[in-house]
């Protein structure tokens, strides 16, 4: 039997949302207890809540949906680095590391012991990638960045340029990681977000496996 | 490169939804065309809509939650049967297939034709189990069964025995599937639901990969 960690937040409204975007509404429109056929549940939610991926769209108009963002981005091999003690991840970081060929990329900080209290107040200063650090994964060819808080990009930035960077050039961004569980190494990732339809965004629920 | 079939519905407003539950509101609160740092979409949905699993609290009162449901049997060696032509699944439809250590099962059926038209208005006559059907897939030992529409149960069954059956078993129900470009044959199953919280249900993104 294959290994698998879920570094998937459990979603419901407990979770910190972005400033602005609110938390979600999950409430029960039918009940059992209240004599009807079935429990049947109702959400409301901005869809860059809790474990999730940007789209182009997000950041770039007229750019593509979250579901046409490419399955064989979003499924294989993956590597999992590990950053701490530090507010920004830099250039150097990543030159620094061994990425030779790696297409798919988890950044673990400071970040994922956040999730220990999961009704956390929303933190403004948690890890995120420097301006340089985006643009040396575009310059890499690495097709997916994950990191383990609500942005790839510093909290306050006058211009969303991380995400520009990223999505200009097709890099999946995946945020909201729970990475707490990972050893850094190499395993198979498996991000499948909802295929909604020319959105910005989709909750995704994300497992690594074993190679 | 492995090749991977999409066998999940684009989730969109067009979609037919289960009469009484009405269709996702999906809408843009945020537009880079009105001046906005970014586009962000916010969606209200039941959690039965498109592509979905369900929990087994959707039919059992103190039933376990989607979060809960075990990733091993999401994720593994799943078999693709072809059932046309008929209005239910029988008992005998599938005693009669070769399932023997079979644990992940999709049932395609005329079902998947109507996704030829995504606008279709909800088609109460699709394919579903009967309760028989349902019984020897529990018995059978079978941990995850798909179906290529709405419900794995008959529209207007009096009473949701086949939902009891197969969710008091925990076997997981996935529903809404488009199976149309799928061959019967065995493949690898990802089915990741989001990981929300008790809830009775969630949409899942669902991919086969060749074996």
């Amino acid at each position: 039997m294959t290994r698998i960690w879920d570094v998937t937040l459990p979603y419901s409204s407990r979770l910190p949302s972005w400033p602005g975007e609110g938390r979600p509404t999950i409430e029960r429109i039918s009940r059992i207890s209240d004599g009807a056929n079935a429990n049947v549940t109702r959400l409301s939610a901005c869809v860059h809540y809790a474990t999730h991926v940007d789209a182009p769209v997000h950041f770039i108009e007229g750019g593509a949906g979250v579901d046409a963002l490419p399955l064989e981005a979003l499924i294989g091999k993956v590597r999992v680095i590990a950053l701490p003690g530090r507010s920004r991840v830099e250039r150097d970081d990543l030159g620094s590391s061994d990425l030779a060929g790696v297409e798919r990329l988890l950044i673990k900080t400071d970040n994922s012991a956040l999730w220990n209290d999961l009704d956390h107040e929303f933190c403004e200063h948690f890890t995120a990638l420097s301006v340089d650090a985006a643009r040396w994964i575009v310059a890499s060819g690495i097709r997916l960045v994950g990191i383990d808080y609500l942005s790839v990009e510093p909290f306050g930035s006058p211009e969303p340029l991380v995400h520009r960077t990223l999505l200009s050039a097709g890099v999946v961004a995946l945020e909201g990681l729970d990475l707490q569980a990972v050893e850094p190494g190499d395993y198979r990732l498996i991000c499948l977000p909802m295929k909604l339809v020319g959105a910005d965004g989709a909750p995704a629920r994300v497992v690594l496996t074993e190679l």
